[in-house]
């Protein structure tokens, strides 16, 4: 059965303060270090690091990587060098590079004298690639055997290897100057028969992946294809490594709360929820909250604008106006959400590219008028029937009725344009969030609405000002 | 390389013009069967069925089942029965039964007389537990030994055997009762002496889930632990498949989608954008709008009430207070979606569960007083300093900067116990979604502004109304 956490989490509290940390680890030694990472995640700093000190150093290492950054930084920063230099020593090489976030650049040189010569060599060639690319993510263990070889070949280097494979499940095979021929999956070496030759029973023509490849599409690539592993080339098309799937579950993981939480207007590295502290909330909400506040301000002058006159006169048609204000921009801002969220996702998923954007502004459009048209009726009754308390001339259903759709239609457009325009120009689409667009579209709509007014309201013989 | 598929899908819409389906499949036949469903989405229904029957029937079945649904069911429409039941048999049952979905119900008991009755009966089996559990999404395929059974016994297994597993992986040991006693990597098998029993080189105590489970939880253990696949228990505890990491990558993905769109305010399956026609489009979106629309006449109600009076007496403060109105509620609207988002991402990734209710409003409330007072601070300034171009008082001021702070903790508490609270009473928390939260807010939010407006004026000798 799956562990209970957060019923974990409760005893191990306990435990701490009752019977101290050696206890405790009897408890906890047997769990995955996934859920011995979430139950740290909610203890305090000093109890993180002496349960960690007291683990057995290979979980512990495994614990350290699935902690959340911020937390992971903290930790490893109150731990003794040797600790430290231990767990870069035990993990697989594509995780011990994890670390560095979290040491400064002098003590992490420090550390790699420590650790053998090899793996400290592995860790410098990973970190040369672009930070956050296939280079980053792979590991350079991986079972390769040449194109002559046997089927019983390829068993002894599994049982011989001394490398501590992340998996043996793909057998590459390599011409002498490193070049990829062709892919053996476990299962087809067992079922072959013992004196088949790898070049006969072996996939041609894999799909591979370039070592500077962002490590998002690295993941995109596993996932389209369901692959436990891609193989890695580098500029030269020799393969330098292989990407597992649970790595990459990992970085689509990580990019699908990023991309979430963008779309809700709040950017930042995805952390777990209680990792974080409330001045890290605070600082990865603020920000974008003052920015969008601001923009607002331009609803103010907009209003102004349009009322200043009215206002000074004290027109019963602006107090009338004013009333439908929040459902027009409310009405915009939802409908421009839901285009920004589609696309944004469809962009994601690689199901859009920057390239159809015409097709999709075509599509979103034709949505949009059938939508506000729809809400552009309602509207219209709403302000037609006395249900506002005031005799409401007709010109002013007509204002909203009309306001409403057209509206409704610029929200479709801006929401389809502005993340098409950033994946274009290789920005995250996701930054063009629901929030960013409702705010756009407040002010924006503002505009729309008020010269609908003065245009319908000049046709009834009246104007908007004293 | 990975194949670039928008290229390919102009290539094969020129082929279909001019060469016919012939040619084209010579083209496509080397692709993945994902990148194959890709190009078809995007094409006419009656060339999907073509380019289909032509294909080799392998692959063309596993064309289909990476289909959309929408896409999938028209196209399994238009195919003959013989070629339905062809995929039927082909498929591995776990993706057979994804076919049903597409198929009337009587249309489907016809074909599973059809095909082999030991499928058609694994088929029943599988489709006789819940809808979307871990019952539908295992396969029944999977490599069991005996506690005694050597690491040779094992490896015969795997040769011999006719089931055709998506894994190799993973060995299970079960009892004779059919109860998993351990579980043996591949990779251990070929390591260990030929001669080694089972019993003794086994990792006991595997995790598994229970049959019921549902799929994305299902899904969430695999991705959390890293496994390639995981054994599924009946609840007697017997073990009746296994759910590997490439069908509980595609529940995820799908449940993202679903996520995603539900907090833009979209809701419905997860499909392909260019599979869903604008009906379709139209559909999935205009029922919550015309909702958050019809909400949203409570503003205009809101607004009348406290302003009635003043606007018949063309109150000049009123007209300045009305300014302030997309401000305030654009405000508390943002900083509610970020709140609803990052709780319903927490809440889907398991880092918050119903019982941390208590913590997570007081975290989010100790982040919205600073928010909520530094905007307010702006605020202030926005009504204080002469840009709004009337002499306008203090008393605006001191209202906009007393009501900013107060509306964003009230939409920090819905933001935050909306989504907590649809979780504990077993809904989807993303109904709460951005759109839902800004639009109560703003109503809600509306009352608060005017209320502390009446307190304020008040307080200067001032009264709201004639």
């Amino acid at each position: 059965m799956r562990t209970d956490v957060v019923a974990l989490i409760e005893r191990v509290e306990f435990l701490l303060e009752t019977e101290g940390v050696a206890t405790l680890i009897e408890e906890v030694e047997d769990l995955h270090a996934e859920d011995i990472a979430q139950i740290l995640e909610r203890l305090e700093e000093s109890s993180r690091v002496a349960i960690l000190e007291a683990l057995e150093p290979e979980l512990a290492s495994y614990v350290l990587i699935e902690l959340p950054t911020e937390t992971a930084r903290g930790v490893v920063n109150l731990l003794p060098d040797t600790t430290v230099a231990n767990y870069l020593d035990i993990l697989p090489m594509d995780d011990a590079i994890d670390i560095r976030e979290h040491l400064d650049h002098d003590r992490f040189e420090a550390l790699l004298n420590v650790i053998p010569r090899e793996d400290a060599d592995e860790i410098r060639r990973l970190l040369s690639y672009p930070v956050d690319s296939a280079g980053q993510l792979m590991t350079e263990d991986f079972v390769e055997v040449g194109p002559g070889a046997t089927m019983e070949d390829v068993l002894s280097v599994i049982r011989e290897a001394s490398g501590e494979y992340e998996t043996v499940n793909y057998i590459y095979v390599l011409s002498e100057d490193r070049h990829l021929l062709g892919v053996l999956t476990l299962r087809r070496v067992l079922r072959s028969q013992p004196s088949a030759i790898a070049r006969e029973v072996m996939n041609e023509d894999p799909i591979t992946v370039p070592v500077e490849m962002p490590e998002e599409e690295v993941a995109r690539v596993i996932a389209r294809y369901g692959f436990s592993a891609v193989p890695v080339l580098d500029s030269r098309g020799r393969m330098v490594g292989i990407v597992t799937a649970d790595d990459a579950q990992e970085v689509l993981e990580e990019a699908e709360t990023e991309d979430v939480l963008a779309m809700g207007g709040v950017f930042g590295d995805a952390e777990s929820y209680f990792s974080l502290s409330t001045a890290q909330l605070v600082k990865r909400r603020l920000p974008w909250l003052m920015f969008l506040f601001l923009a607002e301000f331009f609803t103010g002058t907009v209003l102004r604008h349009y009322t200043l006159e009215a206002a000074e006169a004290g027109q019963r048609i602006l107090a009338q106006l004013m009333l439908f204000v929040p459902l027009l921009i409310g009405a915009g801002g939802n409908a421009g959400s839901q285009v920004t969220t589609t696309i944004t996702r469809a962009l994601a998923l690689g199901e859009v590219s920057a390239k159809d954007w015409f097709m999709v502004v075509r599509r979103e459009l034709v949505v949009a008028v059938v939508i506000g048209v729809t809400l552009g009726l309602l509207g219209f009754l709403r302000a037609f029937l006395p249900v506002i308390g005031w005799s409401q001339p007709i010109s002013l259903s007509i204002i909203v009725g009309i306001a409403l759709p057209v509206i409704i239609v610029w929200a479709a457009a801006v929401g389809s344009l502005l993340p098409i325009g950033a994946k274009a120009i290789k920005q995250d689409p996701a930054v063009m969030s629901a929030p960013f667009i409702s705010t756009f579209v407040d002010a924006t709509g503002l505009i729309i609405y008020f010269e609908i007014a003065i245009l319908v309201l000049r046709f009834y013989g009246l104007q908007l000002s004293g």
